[in-house]
């Protein structure tokens, strides 16, 4: 493309030659390996133990850090006196904002700041203080023994009341982010007269917490004025480039390690406070420190999803034909602007065809803890109003909604300046191949004709989606080594967050080089060891980094036929490799073993090094879903049964199925828990704390909450004008519409529409019998 | 030259540009950074003790291995009984010949083999079983609980004694590892025919143990069928590849680290008997396992410096051209075919101008453990013979000893085939400057003048040198990351084996960016994670690797200015860098700061990526060295006391002083060590074991031993033949004349011509005391 690919230099200043373009495909068009069931290739570390994740560090002479935090979500600190705690035994350092060196502004995407250790805490769990002491007890013990004098103030936790006139302020800007954000695009006044139907829902979805499994933190190691901090992380290099920037320190002496980590679902992108105040920690006493939150903390100070209040009006004509949507949305990124509505309007703009499009998004400020991306910000939340629209509008006009959805899918994305075409577009094969392969048609004749007077009522629903990004682009820098044996060892800056990524570029290096996927030792996710990447998240790291892993492939092929030609007397371009063994087209009996190869042998390794191309011009690469699934709910008492689910996805090319498989799977497990059980709870008439901090309190869905019927259509589309690959994010479209499409089963099943998550059997069962009521006196009228 | 430059590829596969091959040296004229005066970049890790060996690595659950030794030098295991010993406390696992595991062939480099655990042990020292225990002294206990039957039989120590008739045969073959090897041109009985002076001297030198500081061994660790090995060594990617040969492993599944070491002179290129049996351990018991030898095991069972017994005949014109040479050398590797001749003749065939010579070299077998490179393998050897020959020939023909050797400087490699002319010989320079700074001729002139009568004498000597290598070579594979602050990462294979390879590479790196030293965070010598090395050994790590690190600088430099030209509207050619600031040669109004370079923030860095080139077809490069000490000698006791020295060295550019005159120091040091007190004895006479095994009764220089006064006079010719840097070797050639030149210095002040290493006063007492018999006879005869 335009980007000039920068040329290999030796240190002789060599014109390197031209070489031939056309020796490796642009695309693949077969793949003998990528798109394989291949087990994770670090299957064995993950489930035996032997990975070492960053909690999983333990350095010699170690200290355990913990940070004191604000009770209280709307406080002025008075008064903090840590005398007591110096004493206590094993302590060896306490931080305060009154120590110079924690002296750090805190900055948040907006122009409102706070300090590291802040004296007005505006949410539960602010931090205030941090102790490293001898073990974690102690550590804990000393906090304790701070003495603390809060100004408790009242604080405001609902987004709505934030808005109300005479609320208390929660800064001095008032409570308000920025001005509402506003998108339109034709006129939706006149979508509306053209409109046969039009309908109007009020929704709300329920602050949901990322609980990965390994929780957040690191441990901070001084080497004099090097600082390495082994961190779970989604990025390496995004957090190398905060702690320098914090701390003025020389990226070259900041060396973050996050080669395994347990999770992080968009909350693990950013530096944490905690990450620095471990660093100072380990700093003032020259020890290494080591400072995870508890699973608690991890609750009130390490980011959420956005709780929203949606209002989406919707016109429809006769024929299916969407004339006008108009969508408002509150909703708060907690005490500092963290992108309360980031993303909650994207489906709305951009996933069905209609020229009448008004969004205006409000995001306020409320005493409670800031939020963080997660998996597919704002989008599965206005797929819950979206969505369930889409379904409404259906029954309305008396359409199939997947004949309303299929009606509507565009060829275009509408929403971005100068609506580029898509590189691909599979939605339409999402929804017919999904609907087909769930026996749609077939379900929905059944529960029709069902018998209404049973207890258990059954219904189906389908809801689909699109991630705004999922192209993945530069930059990425990859580095292959191919050893005399002809085994591999690929070294890559990008994480692995539990999706697979590890499996999928040995099976794209495999591809290239005919190795075999365990033959293949990758080393990742080190800013001292391993190449440049952007972080592991929206859905881009496959996209991103195979491309790249690919060219470094390829660029270590070409070399390895280079010296085969010469030791074959053949041209590179007649040549071919299948399995270990280098081939001439021409001439069956000109043949040799790589590992047979003297050039190899002599320069004892290859060394190919790949980047990541940028994206095509005014093209929008965007992944595809289209999910349906089985409910069975108890009208008595409101339970619900997710019988099963299935989910259809174009994210172009399938590049490692069984990985494929566990996103699907996982996505789909993450958006049930979304719809049906997890909610932050904060106590919104009293103290505004936080009454779900926990994981009893707060639900996600175990074994017994998720089908064992979950059935993954992998629309394999390659989308080769977005990469060389044929990736497409596959990470959040899969619990994009996973909410919406449980709340239309259940209408499916039971006739009422979902205002709110979660969908707990106790506010079924509330409108089951206010429904009941309804009808009851619907019929006393009849 | 010829090789062909790979191009980079990107993913979409793009042809590159054709760069400029003028935009960047090919030497350089002159340097602002290389050639100073740099305190080593790790200088701070080293000293307080933050640098971590593999000496230093603990790992949770980590075993102690340790080796059960022969006791004696010849003798046949008749029974092995470990019942005892696996009942021992803490004893996790032994192994033995007879655990299939460990049924391990051991290659040397001839024909003949051992096993693993040898039954015929042929040396003291000889691996005869291992055990893993949870601690040292549990293991050491449990070797001592190891009750072995021994046939003893009659030991061969002695090389000469292993040529006679009769002598016990150490192998099957005899006692020959091989014919002797024979090497001639010209024809000296011709050339002694020319000569107006012939001498014929015997010289021994004695077995010479590299004791480096840190010991021997190494942490071996699984996971599954992958295996990580933290060891002290001078080449991580050569032990990877034994390891995984004699494993018969994957290369990609061996990985060696060994970022520090602590030296190695040799001794650690080669994966030991311990790496193996370190592994073989840990795979049993399912633990890591540190397997260290003592200190004591280092001396019988680590290799050494072969002792020689050499004659060798010279030819002399009284205008001092020579004539003839003529070499015979009986030498030991020990038990097994290890190079006991190896490099003996080399300064015999090449360092002089000789239209004559004749070498011959006859490598025994003796019960003693087999010998390894140990620095400039044979030439401080050779170079006790010919230069003590050259002094002896220089005041026959009353000549001056350093006119001598002016007078015979050759230009071209002799030895080699094809007589290949130097890329650049500073070897008359050295004398030159060496003599004048050293002011020897003053010295000379004082010393004849001297009162004969005192009890101290002075004296002063000169010897040259030249090394074998020292050209360094491909191949070798460099990266280098800036950072968008303008700091640094270099990424490299090589060990930094003590001779501040981390501090040249950052003054290459600091030259062409412009970066300061201290912001350069290196990476290195891990098979994993860094670059492909050949091992840091033969004077070769600095010619090798800096021009491979002078491309991948420049590389980096070459995307950054295409960058910067596309922000400045400029061509790139017409870019250059100054400190930190990228400026317009054309326009002065052009110019912006390397941090500010929109195109490097957006990438986030910016990778290069280096080879080392071939070196120049049919042309030799070789150090050269001269060296001057004085000396006094007390005559009465036969005390040596070392006043100065002074090496005046050709080793090309300069490229670090302050490692640079380090380097100097500790060859003069070693060489210290080698002729005045090191010696591995051996009880000839009765048992055939080692009766120095330890640094009380095998004695190294101390500072004591050391002058104070030792100057290094660099030759500072950059080579610009030879590679892009100019550097030459240097770690070898500063020890080779060392030696020699004491024992001129001594003949200088006593008269005494001295046969053997070490010289102790014991010997010279002796010596001095003949000498003053033969006197006094003389005066009586008169």
């Amino acid at each position: 493309m335009s980007q000039q690919n920068p040329p290999f230099y030796s240190d002789e200043q060599t014109v390197p030659e031209t070489p031939d373009p056309g020796s490796a495909p642009k695309s693949w068009s077969r793949t003998s390996m990528v798109g394989r069931r291949q087990p994770r290739v670090d299957g064995y570390e993950l489930v035996s133990g032997k990975a070492v994740f960053p909690s999983d560090i333990s350095l010699p002479g170690m200290l355990y850090g913990s940070v004191l935090r604000s009770p209280h979500p709307n406080a002025i600190v008075k008064n903090l006196d840590t005398r007591a705690a110096e004493q206590m035994p094993g302590v060896r350092a306490i931080l305060t904002g009154k120590n110079p060196e924690a002296n750090i502004v805190w900055s948040y995407p907006g122009d409102v700041k706070s300090m590291l250790f802040e004296s007005h805490c505006r949410f539960e769990g602010e931090a205030i203080a941090a102790v490293a002491a001898e073990n974690s007890y102690q550590a804990g013990d000393a906090l304790r023994a701070i003495k603390v004098e809060f100004e408790v103030l009242p604080a405001t936790v609902d987004e709505l009341k934030a808005l109300q006139a005479g609320a208390p302020r929660i800064h001095d800007g008032g409570n308000r982010t920025k001005p509402p954000e506003s998108y339109q695009r034709g006129e939706v006044s006149r979508g509306f007269t053209q409109a046969d139907v039009i309908l109007e829902h009020t929704y709300r979805t329920e602050c949901e917490i990322h609980t990965p499994l390994e929780r957040h933190g690191c441990v901070a190691k001084w080497n004099r004025d090097r600082l390495t901090v082994w961190q779970s992380t989604q990025g390496v290099y995004r957090i190398q480039s905060q702690v320098s920037s914090i701390l003025g320190m020389p990226l070259s002496k900041v060396r973050i390690i996050g080669q395994y980590m347990g999770g992080g679902f968009g909350s693990k992108l950013q530096a944490d406070k905690e990450t620095i105040i471990a660093a100072l920690l380990a700093k003032k006493t020259g020890r290494p420190v080591k400072l995870f939150m508890s699973r608690e903390e991890t609750f009130i100070a390490a980011g959420n999803r956005p709780p929203t209040n949606m209002r989406l009006k919707a016109g429809v004509k006769k024929d299916g034909t969407l004339t006008a949507l108009d969508f408002t949305c509150v909703a708060t990124g907690g005490a500092y602007p963290a992108g309360g509505t980031s993303g909650v309007d994207w489906q709305i703009k951009d996933l069905y065809q209609c020229p009448n499009v008004r969004t205006e998004l409000s995001d306020v400020y409320t005493n409670a803890c800031p939020s963080r991306p997660f998996r597919a910000p704002g989008h599965p939340q206005g797929s819950w109003a979206l969505e369930q629209m889409m379904d409404a509008l259906a029954e309305e006009i008396g359409m199939d909604p997947v004949a309303l959805r299929l009606k509507n899918i565009p060829a275009v994305s509408q929403a971005r300046s100068g609506n580029p075409p898509y590189t691909s577009t599979g939605l339409r094969q999402c929804l017919i191949e999904g609907a087909k392969s769930f026996g749609w048609r077939e379900a929905r004749r059944a529960i029709a004709s069902s018998d209404k007077d049973r207890n258990w009522r059954k219904g189906v629903g389908v809801a689909s989606g699109t991630w705004v990004a999922g192209a993945g682009g530069p930059p990425s820098t990859i580095i292959v080594k191919l050893f005399p044996d002809g085994s591999v060892n690929l070294n890559m800056g990008a994480s692995d967050i539990g999706t697979g990524t590890r499996t999928v570029m040995a099976l794209v290096v495999s591809e290239e080089l005919g190795v075999r996927p365990d033959l293949i030792d990758i080393d990742n996710a080190d800013t001292a060891t391993t190449q440049y990447a952007t972080p592991s998240g929206g859905s881009k790291t496959v996209p991103t980094e195979s491309p790249a892993v690919r060219a470094a492939a390829i660029h270590v092929k070409q070399q390895l036929l280079a010296m085969a030609a010469e030791e074959l007397k053949e041209k590179a371009a007649s040549l071919t490799m299948k399995g270990g063994t280098i081939l001439s087209l021409n001439d069956p009996s000109k043949k040799i073993k790589v590992t047979d190869v003297a050039g190899l042998k002599k320069q004892g390794i290859i060394v190919g090094i790949g980047y990541r191309n940028p994206n095509p011009a005014n093209r929008a690469t965007n992944p595809f879903a289209a999910q349906f699934c089985e409910v069975e709910v108890n009208i008595k008492t409101g339970e619900v049964r997710i019988l099963r689910f299935l989910s259809a996805n174009d994210s172009g090319r399938v590049m490692s199925r069984l990985t494929y498989d566990s996103q699907v799977i996982g996505g789909i497990t993450m958006g049930i828990g979304f719809a049906m059980m997890e909610a932050r709870i904060l106590d919104r008439n009293q103290t505004g704390k936080i009454v779900s901090g926990n994981w009893h309190d707060y639900k996600i869905p175990t074994a017994m909450d998720v089908p064992a019927d979950i059935v993954s259509v992998p629309i394999d589309l390659p989308d080769n004008e977005a990469n060389t690959t044929g990736a497409k994010g596959l990470g959040e479209p899969v619990t994009i519409p996973t909410a919406a499409v449980i709340a239309n089963a259940i209408y499916n099943a039971t006739g009422i529409r979902l205002a709110s998550t979660p969908v707990s059997p106790v506010m079924l069962r509330r409108a089951l019998a206010a429904k009941a009521k309804e009808t009851s006196q619907k019929d006393e009228l009849k």
